[in-house]
């Protein structure tokens, strides 16, 4: 038997580890051979491979990244995409694939699937918004990293008696906010999935600055105001004559400064929070994700996908992991705002 | 209302974490007050206690330790012990008891429960070995600290091609063992629940140096060897004439010199792997724990202990936690092994 | 003997290192007592001060930021302003004062000195600028930050073939930028020293993808490209109509995107890089810089700056510190280039 | 020109980026060639060495350990020792080399210049010990480990009012003992250079339990207590029926035990210290040192050996190196002693 492997979509701490152990128990335990593609889907897509044999995974499972490069190539949207997919695996004698990505990739891999494609997958998504796994890997490493940037904050913000806004990862959902909000002792965290109140932040902010203490605000890149709200002017230039704005973090910021009068900033933590080596859970789960996928391209038990249930790994319908976006329960948010102002 | 705190044991990262979010979320959602009891049972057995407003609690949610001191007093093996806490209970006008602790803590409160106390437990022990939830906090972060420290352990070891042994902690369960073994790439480890072969160990030992790397062997401080092996005697002497042995780890790593010849240190991680600031998990754990403690308490659930399943807080029984040891299972073992040798 | 101290400017890991070196010896050596000046030069400026005890001072070493807060009230741009620091300082029974700050804080020192006030000075700037010192504190904790962050961006570039510049603090000195370039191993690294040409950034970025790696760029906050350069007209529009474009990393960024056609991207490290637990280094410095300030204050050695020479605590004038700024110099900037491209 | 590099004794963080220092710069700017031999000493005399190339050097400079092994072999122990590496020299091409070690490997080098072998040396101890340079790399890293487990020690020393003893590293000098100890708070710091009073130890524990604080000492695994004391007689057995005694560190917190009451406990930090990745200024260091070196070699500068001043890289004579241990000065040591008890 030989197997496929590719990683697509954004990087995450732990795709390394996948691979790892996705190839070490197949060589050791089932006696397979293994092609690591290159670029996510446009490896396999144009016939990018390698070998990947147990010294090409020497060292990897502390190294952030993938040693196979990602894309968000699309197999579907390019002509004859389908096509020259199942007569380059056919060339390279690859029998199975198995797909690490989030929603794309996996979509992908679905549709692969029911065309008769062996292929399992491994949820990947620093988000955490993948459906049908309790987490996935990648995620508790930003959390960590966000967390430990918020906990530098506080003093600074404390120093100068100043409002710390802190942009985090998160587009349609709000788990790292929410974590790492709830980890750094966040005194607001704003989520996608509740349209946030202009007023009531400041209040929040102001509440703060009344018992002494210095507010920290945790926002998510795809947090938005209520309708209506932060349809302000700005008007200050840079040094190259543009108007000088950010995202919603650099918004918020400067609305908050306009309407309380507080000396207020913004830091956007960005691609930090996706690289270097995985927490010790990340790994973990990487390395047993890998392990049970490569069990069930053993069992032949394709179309499925490995997924984390309470401390079980378990396998799903690729299907379900994408059906739709797992989001921040309320009563989650609920329980955060014991903290808030 | 007014409710009593304690915190029993060995200390643990997130006790503080704990402490903090039932006292903000009883204060602002339930109007409750609270007292905190010193040092474990010792407080509300000898009436020790100090009055914890939102102000008491501020800024420890990332302390390791916990700032109400913990203590192994257990009330049961003291004359009049229960009578007296019920005095001082009665004394100090508190109406239940949060009971934050270990298999000893716990086990005291699930007696008291039976006796007619109100009180409700959460469940510490940095082990993770007790039953009925997935997770205990404490845990993650004696994780991360033991995998950064093989992280390290690495370099040495290559550098002077020389065995590795870390000890970890876990008295009576692998589990930190195994998840930093795991997440380290030990090429060894050894827990409690499976006594070990040193012949087996050797024969790892010799294949990872064929393979032209360094073993770097991790071993829970209890883990013992087959029966009727190691019974060596060493009679290296130190700077004072004593024969100088430690622990398990430095027994094994003298054996394994002794047996192949090969270079052997040991590491003994020790208390370093239970203070300090916990990680972003445990932080988020223990403080999602306090809200459903005093939550369990505003319902007047007593005899309950909030437990995590998957990503819900639910409650269980106290004899729950403590009926049983949570052992490393077979199968978890036995993936692990896949990266042995 | 009362003794007053005080923090200016922005904060920095390694204040409360000094604060509390300069109070334990102070009181247990030499008997003084303190008072804490509230927000810098507000602090005398307004006569808001509080007691400083041994208590007061517990626990503070390892905490970032100031324990005293921090402005940039300058009395000299106050009406009578000497004046009322002099009657607050009379009023209070200050004797002496230990201003610890950057060019700004010691500014006022050092006309304050002329003036007759004993002051004694402890340098401290994050950006190591200051003049007549080796190192600041607070520095080589910033520096450790950024490197962090290095080695993070590091594995997603890769990953994604894409270019990733790096914006650090350094307005008019490029110290942070080169000592956390050279230990991140960036492949170009641009200071406020020497203005950089574009073509020749354009042209690393292309030796280093040719060499199968993906370029990061290190770039000072106060890094200028030679006249002429980068005068593009952004149209980009955020979600509320803005041009959206930030600093000069941003702006780097997008132009090397747009003249050699690879995928940019742009973080800037920001606030992160100031706040939170100093490192070992910083903290032995702030609290060396610490016992030495007091000792000048009890040589009665007036106008006076510790200062690091080596291993050495010198002192040296106050006036030394501010006179010139303390820049790379051209030679280590050479160095650095031997790893660009 | 080729030149040979080889690395001695106990490894140290920093090595690998002195190597890739070396050969980035040697290669592109005077085109020389290199070897890399194997294990020190070993290395040369057994002709056992392989190619350095730009590619060799690739991603290893966050990297702990070293590339080329190490060990402590000496050929002026070894029969035709130096007879041997001649010969393998020349048999090799090779025509300069740079040592990096400490002071047995740059011993063997300072008798190798005496006998017209051409070699240039770098410092290299974690220790700190070696003459000559204000700091060698590797040490930085190894006190920022021993600070942040002092950190997470005094959290359960707290909670549970114990003494914590944490033994580092330091068998001639106390140089990490007393950076540690004064970044890490420590109540009490012994060294090698001040045999300690076990009376004095007690009084300053006792003092701090008074003022409601627990002790944390920390001591070099190389301090000794003034003679005549500390011959107690230890029975405590282990499970194998030895005597249960450590190192210093563990003895003296068992005496502090049976002398004060107070519950003990000592940790070991042992190899932990000098292993994984170098702090952003150890990268630093060392960088610059390879850098400089090569320097020396261009120059023909033989018998020197590349040292720290202040901020600038200097040569200094093989010879000074070794001439006498530099140990903590006796005013630093009072410095520290401020914050004893």
């Amino acid at each position: 038997m030989r197997v496929g492997v590719l990683t697509g979509g954004g990087d995450c701490p732990g795709l390394n580890a996948v691979i790892r152990a996705v190839v070490r128990k197949g060589i050791q335990q089932y006696g397979y051979e293994f092609l690591g593609f290159r670029d996510g889907w446009r490896g396999p897509l144009e016939g990018d491979a390698r070998p990947l044999d147990v010294q090409a995974v020497r060292g990897i499972l502390p190294r952030g990244g993938t040693i196979l490069g990602s894309s968000r190539t699309n197999p579907f949207k390019i002509e004859n995409g389908v096509e020259r997919i199942r007569e380059n695996l056919a060339k390279l004698g690859v029998d199975a694939l198995i797909a690490i990505g989030g929603e794309d990739t996996l979509g992908v891999a679905t549709k692969l699937h029911d065309l008769g494609v062996k292929v399992v997958g491994v949820p990947k998504t620093i988000d955490n918004d993948l459906n049908a796994t309790d987490y996935t890997f990648g995620f508790d490493t930003a959390v960590n990293i966000a967390t430990e940037a918020i906990d530098r904050l506080h003093t600074t913000a404390e120093s100068h008696r100043r409002v710390q806004v802190v942009e985090v990862m998160g587009r349609h959902a709000g788990w790292i906010a929410i974590h790492a909000g709830m980890a750094g002792g966040a005194n607001v965290i704003l989520i996608p999935e509740e349209p946030f109140d202009l007023d009531q932040v400041c209040e929040w902010v102001e509440s703060r600055f009344r018992s002494n203490y210095s507010p920290i605000i945790v926002i998510a890149e795809g947090a938005v105001p209520k309708e209506g709200q932060l349809v302000r002017q700005s008007q200050e230039l840079d040094a190259f004559g543009h108007v000088r704005l950010g995202g919603i973090g650099e918004v918020l910021a400067a609305e908050i400064e306009k309407r309380t009068g507080k000396e207020s900033r913004c830091v956007v933590l960005g691609h930090v929070q996706r690289g270097g080596t995985p927490t010790a859970f990340d790994r973990w789960l990487a390395t047993r994700f890998g392990l049970h996928a490569i069990d069930a391209v053993h069992d032949g038990d394709w179309g499925k996908m490995v997924a984390l249930r309470g401390t079980d790994i378990v396998r799903v319908p690729l299907a379900e992991a994408t059906k739709e976006l797992k989001v921040v329960p309320k009563e989650l948010y609920e329980e955060a705002k014991t903290f808030f102002g």
